[in-house]
């Protein structure tokens, strides 16, 4: 059982209320209580949402002292400014995979730029919800 | 009776005290209260000031769900730097108002730019606390 | 009675006419005539528009010479190309508020900065024909 | 059984030889067989490499008007340079995902922008050879 | 005896811990006893660390007012992206020394420019812990 | 007999006089007469030339407004600073083209960019005086 | 009679195909066949196209060398890419005019710069299939 | 006795009363006087101010076309903005010295750079109304 | 006997054809056999030239796995705008030496940027068709 | 008797012989010796020219500390790259008058710019040999 | 005792006499002799100050030579503009740390900029010529 | 026997001491040994080194008075700073060749920019010592 950590960012707490055109109808808990059925063989997820950049941080941190083996982190709009949590992510020294829902090359210019992709070992975009569950995979399979 | 909600950001509860000379000397308790008077026969108005961009995006979710029907937003100092914040106000589908005490036009260049500007239907800069009012007045006459 | 002056510059002649799923219905003549009712009491209004950088130029110069005490200009397509306005704005010496009937941080880039902006007291924009009204009134209470 | 394409661009044909200290050391005919064996009961793998720009833009209209289903496509050095790749993924109407198997965001800036990525429903960047599968499952399950 | 505080923003509780062959293995406690042992004779030294740039916001206004007389803050990452950290420096009114432990010249170029570094009177980076011993110095002979 | 309208900007007054070298030896009125007689038969033409911007503002709204079917507008410099022509066509509804006698992407940076080609059908640059005929050509067969 | 030719670049082949709202349903082969016919008594046309900028460079080397008079050439995504299509164009020494369908200041940012418009006597864009002829009638008339 | 002619832009009309402690006290009548009465014996000065780019364009034409030799223009606002003026200036062929009261590299930014400056033979700038003198002096140097 | 290949892109069939007064009047076929002539006791030399990118990187592959010792490459073009050829170059392992027979300092600033540049040893440019027996020369000597 | 002292940069020592087509044909001890008859009644003036920066900064503050009343300075190449010359001239507190000979706005653009303008009184660019004396007629009339 | 050099670029031998209300009333000579007494017991300091950048960089090299352990270097204006010093500081190997006496965050944007920086060890700016101490401590303290 | 100048700039008197890793192990006298005994048949080769732009200047100079007949020049740092040496190159109309001992396309961002290379026949980078020899062989053969 491998031990990892799916984080969320600002607004995501909001999934399936705000803005379903883009961002789909399920909800935070269902999309994490799906997530932990589909990899209850293999892996002890844990869960995170806050729209707190010192409490992302915070908790990358003691994740980090924790034992925990990867991350999941959907930054949401402190992918494109959040300077702590990039320094978060290298200072854990954990393997983490950055989730966005939608395509973030088909939005707005300043959402194209990821500040914390290259702490990241990869990026999955566009995929909607699928791209959690690929980025799950992705480090059971490492 | 509408239900209007005023947000201000960081640094904002120094009001009166904070760089006068630029500001003004009325308190953010006392400019409230005005406020409150003022509108008193028209609106329910709430509250809310925090230097945290967490607890704004979070309140800004909660006034969403409980039925506030509209928006005041000074973001200060967030509303240059915070994606989270324009996300939220898009989330919540509420008019909102940007309001600016000083006019940014006439401050450094990176006060220019308003992130969370796109996401209000309008912006008031420069008319002082009175653009509170300009503000609320307008939401009231929509 | 405080003596004030409304501009309004390039292609708002057509107000009413021109793409009305932006500007509304009303039209110029309309908007002046209901200002001028509504401030009777307060404010003596003058109204000027023009197509031409320098017509608008030449009236504020005037106006500044005349016991004008106060503007409310709308530059339209000037605000973001005229040297000439921002120039005769301070060199009139008037405390002007700058308006926009929509909100010019949604339509494209070049419109979200304001060579004029830096020369008023402040702007308004986005809360339509309302704006005039606000700013009116903001200039009066000063 | 769904129809789809796997298709490489420049240099990618060296895959398992060229630079293994960032690709890997798996060859590219490795790769395909592994997938077309991966997804042997769901999907029908075709796959095509080629360094020539029009060869690939050739392909994805072929590939348009005889049936298939979606695209993967790691489209290399052209994902930063070519409009015809981009103009060729609109025009082809299929939904296509965009891999890369290093993380384009560690690399040299001109790396970080793609001009596919728009072109594409999502885009999968540095999980490896294990983007292609990741791939491939989005498109199997939409 | 002089009332300065030391201020240390995002992942600075983990010094010691997060890349140490950038920062070293001193913790923030040891520094932190370190420098109150050094300064006993001349200066009550307060401290607070915080990943949460609205904690750091609401410390500097409190200290404000509550006679402290000289800040060091090492905003880390919110050097290059705080404008609410910029302002409440410049509200308080206090001089404030800006260190950053590694050379921010030698890292990545967004990390050349700061947001607060103006807010302060004068900015000491690349000297290690040492940095932090020399600002105090300095605010202690003003 | 479709109407149209061939509007010239500022110094186009001077055709065959000015820089011959550039844009030939035919003057203004020898282009007009030409090119009414080339679409006696097709087309009823009315033209203007003007040195003003305010003046080719209010003249399509004149044309806009009284049964004008196209343009054919040579902006000159105008082309590159005048957001205000922009907005006219913009507002006149009317089907545009634009037109430059030499070559604009073979002069000056700044001249390869259009204000007012977004708002026009379409734009032909180099063809020399044959561009007007082309314009006009295509209006009619619309 | 003139000999020329019309050259066509990337996705053209799928002319009345691709994007029917912005290209219109006319393809490649009608559209050369209509050219033929209207030219038949004034110009030898010859036809090309391809996804390949090196055949496109190819070709216009040989046209240079077989004593072609003119060229039409629609570099589609080449035209703001391809530095070989504008040395080839510049080193051919043939008059050309590069046509666009659609109006390319109407599109994406990218498309409003050409590279190859600079080694053309002009550019059409913007006036759909009758660029094509446009650009014909103006190089017989030269 | 030569033929020259003093142009002056937007808001010059308002020297002497305008900001006085940038540009002075002395008017423009006063200016223009002491200019004619000091090349009394050398030249013929023609004056002429507009607020308007237009007119000032129209005027350069006439002067190009009525014997005039010489041109001194201070085009204010107009220099950074008017490349219709700097057509013109081109297109009459006439020597041209620019003028501008105060020294524009101390001023705002988008004022060091000069649109109108490469079509004259120089630029005097900051030596106050001396740069009048010395730019007609200059004149009937040549 | 050291095995050399000699690689040029895009219109470089056509030296000594191509605009002369830069490039000279030897033609490719006549540079080819002076080097082999030149550097007959020394080298072995291999040639290929084509407008084709992918041709290119095709061939660099084949060198790089048939025991080719170094590459001198004239990209032509494809010097600014090839990645993929940049990535060839990288993947071939082999030394190479980039040449430009006109000085790429001296012509349109597009070119004076080179994304071949940093996967060469050198780069050697205006030195005319000499750049080639220097560039081969260098390879031998290492 | 005013002490002014005439400043030349880098390679104006070369006057007359270097590029005579754009500087002329008089040498520098020519135009000293001109000057300093022109303006034996009113002036006293010193000459230095320099290709070395240090010795120009150094002159400067023996000219500051020794009783100078004014500078007359052509940096040359300097004023687009020496911030040490800047602080020279604003630490001597000296009036200075920048001059070029040749039109700098129509050259380089990095010549457009100037780092000593803003430390300067005022600039005369293009007027030849007779801005210098423009400059120290004006700084005599000071 | 510890051999240490520092260094001042232009200027600032007029340290004291040039822009007191910036830089203070003490003058070079003072600050060294200062600096010697301070450190008498632990340090060898040579001092050296030029305004010429060749100078500088001599002076480091023989520096490099002759046993010097560490540099305290005030590049001044060459800090912003000189490769030079930044080579010669990278290439002595020494240790060094740049100083400025003002905040140079709160100057000129080109001043926020330092090319020399990332050659140092670390950068003091803004804490006066208590900066230098400070800089020769860290260097003790090493 | 032709005469022609190696000039070398900053810090390259330390070659062989100074970073060896990048610029090898053989220092300048040694380098200027080997190029004269290389070349002694056909050249008589002078040497000059400076750290000073103003010293190199001055001998540009000095050789373009005295019959030099081609230059090599190593502008070092001052090849990116340098409008002063770019100047002087230009004023000598000698023929010169610009030598990068290290390959300038792999280094920091602003060393691939050369002020000085449009001002020589042509740029050779990355060779090693050998650039000078193929510069001189260049120059011989011209």
């Amino acid at each position: 059982m491998k031990r990892l950590a799916i984080l969320n960012g600002p607004n995501l707490d909001r999934l399936g209320k705000r803005e379903p055109e883009i961002y789909g109808s399920t909800t935070l808990p269902e999309l994490e209580q799906t997530l932990r059925d589909a990899f209850a063989d293999a892996a002890e997820l844990t869960f995170f949402q806050s729209n707190h950049e010192g409490a992302l941080v915070d908790r990358i941190a003691e994740l980090a002292d924790s034992g925990c083996e990867g991350l999941v982190i959907n930054g949401a709009a402190l992918t494109h400014t959040s300077v702590a949590l990039r320094d978060a992510l290298l200072g854990s020294k954990l393997p983490a995979v950055e989730v966005h829902i939608s395509n973030i090359y088909r939005r707005e210019e300043f959402r194209h730029m990821s500040l914390t992709g290259p702490a990241c070992v990869g990026v999955i975009t566009g995929l909607g919800l699928e791209g959690y569950f690929a980025a799950v995979r992705f480090l059971l399979s490492r």
